[in-house]
């Protein structure tokens, strides 16, 4: 940071031309000198040098434990509302599919493979939704006023095949059929009558696949215990009967979309639900002021920085007839206040965000999730920054930095013979052994790690050689000289 | 690349002999020097030096396009056909073996320990045959001429065997005895005779084993969505009881050979499925013509280059009366121009075979997807090439290029110790322990590891001290200050 | 450690004052010289100089051989009772909980979807109890004094749900019902009784959990074998049917409170139990022997260090009228003592511990397992030491010591990011894959391992550049010369 | 190896004395010399020098290729005998163990939690060797002579357990109660009575462990295959239930020792089986002829260096009087021959074993294997050798050489840090997650990468400071001035 300096030379250097401008310009120079000396300071520096309290450092600790602080919250009433959604569907999947074994095979649930399999499949989902409230541990019920329960088939149109003739002699065009059950109806005569309609006979050899989808509603009373309101779901169940191959062998999918609702009408007693909930919307509304003021602060120091900036080209362009080249000019915007800034904006908005779910007027949890979570990278990652101050930590800091550019290099260099040779390894042995092509992934890490140890004997060989120093730089460094003394 | 130059010694180098062949040979080496200057330039410095349009380079970008978007068509439509393969031996499994669990034991599919599970598989097999259609849900049948099911048992002639007593007394030669079983017959009276008969008194001590072979047939309705025609396939099943080891344990195999025809009769209303064939044919032709243009070019390219390099040879002889040596000759010989050459004829020949199996003339997917990959792989391991007109990449790429003849001796050295480290574990631990010792394979890693690590320690030391340089050049590099002055 | 003399320079460098407290301070010089010298002396140069026997480091290498001894037999009571207390709490599972699969499913042992499970699941486990003493193989009976068998219900209070209208009637307040089983009961009809009574209809939508708790009490006869005592255990089990969530899945745990006392009244026959731990306890008492003289030895021989460096420093103010610094006060105590102290003490007060659990005093295995197992840590560490008495082995032991502070400054830095990326990784990734999230932990290891091998490079460099001598004995390195010339 | 030549120096380095002496002297030193010259040679040097065809070398590229052929055979049929051994063993479980899962947990086949069980598994085993005949695949008979089933139950001596009162009166001496069950009368009413005896009125409390024990008979035909005579073996098998801890859950240990034993009266018919054994005789004979030459040519050569050796120390005591230092005497000795005839009496013993293991008079497969495994592991290593002829593979074995004393010495104090860490680990770790423990074992390769990483930073700072010449070398050096001179 100090390398900036190196453009003012000493008193001694220019020592002609009239003698007013000269000495004005000396005097611009010394002022000059000094603002720099201030600006390219650490906070420690500061504080002994003009008894400048480091308001910004103290807010940034303060920050990084509220912001934490905030996070954390969030991340367990986000797990308790995401634990919830998880545990629904695997107790759907226990209840509506027949011989679920408890874990997916692959993406889809389980899988049947013979005709009698299809049927019984098919009739011990509209069984066990029949009998729902007897048998469920959930506070599940159907919905109010409710489609039932839909079974739609979709098949290709009338059509005949011989396979064993080569003679195939279909309409490609599809059609969908479907049939209603409402929950009242189930048990009654009319359902009956429709389970031996002929809707059941299905053609395999022409069927596309079965559509079984129901709507149920629940309330999650886990809320109660963290002194919050209890929030009102509505599962979208949909059991999906995949003959799509026609390979002998049907995938049976279950998806359940979740949606949150607030309770309409809701009575409760003997606690007091909704104090918690102040107290972490005054918490929320700390850290926003907290990082209101922060951003200020920092958009100020970036804002007095792009002055002196200023005035530092003019002096130069009057005293030296030249430009201050492009990554001189670069180090006048301090990086970590960009980061900072960055950071406190997404904080703002992750917060006001998680106000709205809070007061169940958004259930975007996704969205406020990613914004909290990247600000509270970069908080902590700025740490290091206040880490660089100390100087052992210093260079570690430096080599860092040095040495990003050339990993980056070289992963460009290794990442070109890595999508050739993925896609080679995708045609050549991919769909043949796809799930263990992806599991272990061998061959492509030996390369990967090859290159990486082989490719990285190159840059550190090159360690002392390569030149870091931005060109523009080395052509004025006799100035710096000067300048020093 | 500029090392070749030194072979041309400045005008001032030599000035005697007869004046009229001097200035014919100075005139000569300006030429040569101005050629060889331009051959050993990069793309950009050709554009500035003659405003020369880099035709090569642009058709290079333009075929790393086409060539990788014609492999990712090619590979989802192959994965396609290998997942309807494999789909339906996943089904075949179910249907056909009795408590078949889901998944394989080692190489087989499952294995049985008591007689009566033997007799129960094999009835079990001819009883879902039977009820095929009724079983099924995908679009089989059986073969129409049709052999339908035959069953074979092998088993030693004739002995008599008493443990008991160590007393054996067998015939080695063996017997072969068949039974067949028509679609058609099955339910019939003649059915339940055969299955009566004496052939299913199997006599476990001398059997060897027993086949059930039957062939289905089966239609892929799946391309349809792909806008492509149907295929139509013919499944050779073969479930083998494999008692060849007589340990009380029978080994059942389930086999699967599929064979893909044209389907000889079909008419698909709704859908215009042709015409999207013809584009991804259309595209091939396009890739076709690239290649054959890139193609073109190199080899152009390579021509002019050993004319050159016989131009440079014949210089040098008249000169210096001395042969130019071999390495320095290899130097006008792009190895980057025989591998677009390499990869060219590959894309070539592979998209000719990718059109004929979009033609349903063949089906040698094999071949044809190792072609596609590894042109695919060559062509982006290409672009490297042009990375390394950038400078600093280029100290990557010399390095990586530097390393190599060191890297392959150490793994020759190793490969040694590992071969025989191979052999003495497999004889030693292999037997007794072979899955885990395939599984794990500890000790082979720890040792290579051992040896990766401290081995390397050597090849880092002589770095600086091992002389890369060929020998010839080394000789020569007198000329080489001439030549540059 | 030779560093330290430098602080004396010879008789050359001062001749000036008076003779008599000059010749003194030289007389006193000569000794200080002599005492240093021989305090940094290595046993073997002691053993030269003034025939010193190293009882030190005989006493060292025989506790080491005494504490791993003494480690073991430890280690291998310990696990008897370890696995006596596993294997018991897997029996319990098979016993009582219905349906137990062998592993636990996460945190809880096994979970249920239906209404009926649930029933049938806690009907199971009275009915087992019941039975215990025909089904158990285990020495199991009832406790005597005998709670017997206590079912708890949490629950709500009386309210409506009714999920589908989004209604919503609770009283937050919980009420906690119990049912007690005396054994003796069980089987009569007041038994029967109890079973039918409306504590069994279960109202799911406001259950929070169920709670069967009992107690029984079982001998481990297996210490026998080891010519041991037998113990006597107490199993406080409770089964816990969780409806926290109200998710639809009952998550059952069992926990196992394991209380181990001693018999009251045994009488054992036909061998001589207690001889043997008779044996034990001498061993012991030897341990604590050899730790206690070996803790003497080193506490006296860092006092006679401290006094020495009194002298030292005493001298020096009076020769030099400068203070010692502090890094070179340090050098006086040694830290391979201060480490064999903490471990003497710690082993001392582990085997006290230790015969105390012996004669069944204390339970605290715990306790005493992380005493005895860190001071045979540090015991072996030690041993370090004496190798850094050979030359070879002294530079491998000094990097060592040089690079762990750039390690920790490393690991500091490192540590910051990581905190930011676990915390966005948690909150972005982790409640939705929750599991995966843990398993794999790709992302974190893989930014780990970067920054590990990037920033390594930085430390790699200082390696040969960055000072790590303190800074007073910089100042002083002309004396240096003096003393040694 | 050119070093030694050092000590002979050039003629003009002495030129007095008496001339006949030195005129002897001098023809003497020009003939070691030159045998010393030839000596150090490699193969290709010898062949020029003294057209001497390389014997050795071609004996040496002829064993590598019989001794891996030899072995490779003898593997594959030693894979056969095991994997018949492994299978009959699986097969076994399967039919006596009731309810065997097809994989053993931990060291055991499974585990049962209840009385029933207890007895539904004994008399399971009873029944299914009842039966063995009809049910089993295998070509098994029970033993001819008989003991037949064996069932021992071992236990405490009558006492009473009372664990609800913590009372305990056991008398520690153990009894052991055994019943037999012939074959023949299994079916008939003694084996009932016996079956309703008191023995099988187990006393869990007390009950130690029950054991049954059999011995069954069979015959491999698999070797028929490989044209080989078949074998005959002996299973006895043990089924032990493990209640020696009394924690509830009983083991049920499988333990199978098979027996080979020949075939007392086998007649065979068909096929030729006797001549392929043959075959394989013979090319056994020939390995050995060709170890033994190789043993013969290298110890041969030994014998020549060390009459060499004997004639240099000879000549350097009396032209320098002065000895040879040990280090250089070992120079002689050259380490490549005695690996050649270490393995070669390890060949030649292990093909003797393989043949008598063949003509089925010996069984010691597990020795034969380690003979043949190392012997050709040393074969394979010192192909080595030759690549140490190619310069550039010269340097990468001789800084393999080097670094290996440098490795050893960190590895044995790394290994004292492990050991303590281990030691620790396990008592306070190890127990109570015994297996997680073993599995992972994260913590113990942490700490050792730690140490390799951070340690090897010491070893390669020191790699040029180093001096690894032998002592006595350096103060010759001048000599070795005049030599080369």
């Amino acid at each position: 940071m100090e390398i900036s300096l190196k453009y003012l030379p000493g008193g001694r250097a220019a020592a002609s031309g009239n003698m007013m401008a000269q000495s004005d310009l000396d005097l611009k120079e010394t002022a000059l000198k000094e603002d720099l000396k201030f600006y390219f300071m650490n906070p420690c520096e500061k504080y002994r040098a003009r008894r400048q309290i480091p308001w910004k450092l103290a807010l940034q600790i303060l920050k990084i434990l509220m912001v934490t602080t905030q996070l954390i919250f969030f991340g367990l009433s986000n797990q308790l509302v995401v634990s919830f959604k998880e545990e629904n569907t695997i107790a759907f999947k226990h209840l509506f599919l027949k011989g679920y074994s408890g874990s997916d095979e692959d993406d889809y649930s389980c899988s049947i493979y013979t005709q009698q399999d299809a049927y019984d499949s098919i009739f011990y989902v509209i069984n066990q939704y029949k009998q729902l409230k007897n048998i469920s541990l959930g506070t599940l019920a159907y919905e109010h006023e409710g489609s039932g329960l839909k079974i739609c088939k979709q098949q290709y149109k009338k059509g005949t095949m011989l396979p064993s003739n080569d003679t195939l002699n279909i309409d490609v065009s599809t059609e969908t059929e479907c049939i209603f059950f409402k929950p009242q109806e189930l048990a009654g005569k009319k359902a009956e009558l429709k389970l031996n309609s002929s809707f059941f006979n299905l053609e395999f050899y022409r069927l596309i696949q079965v559509e079984i989808s129901f709507k149920l509603k629940g309330i999650a009373l886990q809320t109660i215990h963290a002194r919050e309101l209890p929030d009102c779901y509505a599962f979208q169940n949909t059991i999906t009967f995949n003959n799509r191959a026609h390979s002998g062998k049907i995938k049976i999918y279950f998806d359940s979309d979740t949606d949150i609702q607030e309770c309409k009408d809701w009575h409760i007693f003997g606690s007091v639900l909704q104090k918690n909930t102040q107290y972490i919307l005054v918490f929320d509304g700390f850290v926003i002021l907290s990082c209101f003021s922060s951003l200020i602060l920092c958009t100020r120091s970036i804002v007095l920085a792009l002055r002196l900036q200023k005035r530092f080209v003019n002096f130069f362009l009057e005293k030296y007839k030249r430009h201050v080249c492009h990554a001189d000019r670069l180090e006048f915007i301090n990086g970590w206040y960009v980061l900072v800034i960055i950071s406190d904006v997404m904080t703002i908005i992750g917060s006001i965000l998680k106000m709205e779910i809070k007061a169940k007027n958004l259930t975007s949890y996704d969205v406020c999730s990613i914004l909290l979570g990247t600000s509270t990278l970069f908080v902590w990652v700025g740490v290091i920054r206040y880490l660089g101050y100390f100087q052992t930590y210093n260079v570690l800091i430096l080599t860092m930095q040095a040495s990003l550019p050339k990993v980056l290099r070289f992963c460009c260099c290794a990442g070109m013979i890595y999508l050739g040779y993925t896609f080679c390894g995708w045609i050549v042995l991919g769909p043949y052994h796809e799930k263990k092509y992806q599991q272990s992934g061998f061959p492509v890490t030996d390369l990967h790690e090859f290159l990486k140890d082989h490719g990285s004997v190159g840059y550190r060989k090159e360690q002392t050689s390569m030149p870091f120093i931005c060109c523009c730089r080395r052509q004025q460094s006799d100035d710096n000289l000067i300048l020093i003394n």
